[in-house]
């Protein structure tokens, strides 16, 4: 491994999300990891402008907020608090330096069987926080989560709903993230990389694996890089020949992973980030795609 | 409820496996309902001469046999034990007097990472398949299946995809299946609905509700209809607008209804089906769309 090899590695906290920041800190700096995502629960719980501090003291660049959205709520008192709640996440996100805020757009209201009707409120929703958020430098990151998410989280499944919603937008507003766990399955998830790359919408990109079985509720059940079915190095080549020359931002929600020590995930993660996802090297150490 | 509203209604043995093939005919008989889908494990259990008899006896028609397929193993002596294993599955279906077998296509072989080279697999399959079901007057209907089960199961994830594969072979001979728990997410749906009718390969109809939290492994999750978050009355609507006049088919896997007298479980399946499938009706009784 090479210095270089971690140029683009951005670490998500969550992770390694046994490790209060500080430690998250101190845990980079031995792996020689330079970017990570942060979520906004540890944060304001740290307070923003600390973690601001925290991070460019450690020499870490802030690649995402995790997460607004959840914008699907009919009931007016409702939508009003998400779109409070979205302004402020906008802002934390620019106190920490970070221009992507990620969006999990929300599910089906309840009792609710309209999707289509859910995907407009969205778009209602972006058409009040887009502004605001590219005044303050972040754009807008809707990330389609995979379909068995649908009902409950996000009523975004495919690249291509995203880049619909997005596309109503200013490019520098709202973005989309590829994330290799949610899209690995979708043979338009190729032409979707191509068309957000050419309109300029990759905000993000994210890797996990896809392991079975699925754990209850499946929220929890991300793969290791490397444990699972995903073809990670094809899905790096696709957002790299799309235009893409942004963060690498390892995901992994996996209660395996959180019960053991998080240093040494992170090493490990490291490792298998290396090994799956930069391009192969031939016995010379010339990189090949 | 009047006769004609169970014209279509086809009930899956799997919905309430607690009963045995001549429980089932006997359950059919008091509830009125007059077609069944069978699946091959019990129909081999019990003798398929003997099943397609006591069918015909109790004067049922049979929809569909659950299911060929696991077409995606690399390995010679797999594969042609898969084939093998379908051509019996097309005879089965041809003693039950059953036009369609239901196909689920196969998972990722162990280690692969080759989505695009399983659905190819697929294609060989089908081309040694599809002419014998031909001559024996069985379609193979290719079952997208929701993209949770892409590794797994089914790299075939969208019905798409499944025309995609399909639209290769005569359309008497290949068909397709749609089921909403599958593809009730996807806002594509709707045009494969249109483009299977357009092709005439509308094979068979399936019904089940999508209800969350998934269960651990999530092939036993599915929901009664009307308990969940799938528009059916809507699918039901888009392929009769389609062309399609089949039987409508409801397959539920739930441990929560297998616990329970079949019989009553069938009575409450028809219940459902005439509240949220069939046309809503004015005061006077009259149909709406």
């Amino acid at each position: 491994m090479t210095q270089d090899d971690l140029a683009r590695f951005s670490i998500n906290q969550e992770t390694v999300k046994q490790l209060t920041l500080p430690q998250l800190a101190d845990a980079c700096g031995e792996s020689g990891v330079r970017q990570v995502g942060l979520w906004r629960a540890p944060v304001q719980a740290y307070g923003a402008e600390a973690a601001a501090r925290l991070m460019r003291d450690a020499g870490l660049a802030v690649t995402s907020l995790c997460r607004g959205g959840f914008l699907t709520a009919p009931d007016p008192a409702a939508r009003r608090r998400a779109l409070d709640d979205n302004r402020a996440a906008v802002e934390e996100a620019a106190t920490l330096g970070t221009s992507t805020l990620v969006l999990v757009c929300g599910g089906l209201p309840q009792g609710s069987r309209d999707l289509a009707g859910a995907r407009e409120r969205i778009a209602d929703a972006l058409a009040e926080l887009a502004p605001y958020a590219g005044e303050l430098g972040v754009r807008l990151a809707i990330e389609p989560l995979h379909p068995m998410f649908a009902s409950d989280r996000c009523v975004v499944s495919t690249l291509g709903q995203a880049l619909d919603l997005a596309e109503r937008f200013p490019s520098e507003q709202v973005g989309v993230v590829v994330d290799t766990y949610h899209v690995w399955w979708d043979d338009r998830a190729p032409e979707g990389i191509a068309r957000a790359g050419a309109g300029g919408r990759l905000a993000a990109f994210q890797l996990a694996d896809w392991v079975t079985p699925l754990p209850e509720g499946v929220l929890l059940g991300r793969g290791q890089l490397g444990d699972g079915a995903v073809d990670l190095r094809r899905f790096r080549a696709l957002v790299d020949a799309a235009g893409y020359g942004g963060p690498i931002e390892v995901e992994i929600f996996n209660p395996g992973l959180w019960s053991r020590d998080g240093a040494e995930v992170l090493a490990e993660t490291v490792e298998r980030y290396v090994r799956h996802v930069l391009p192969e090297r031939d016995a010379a150490g010339h990189g090949k795609t």
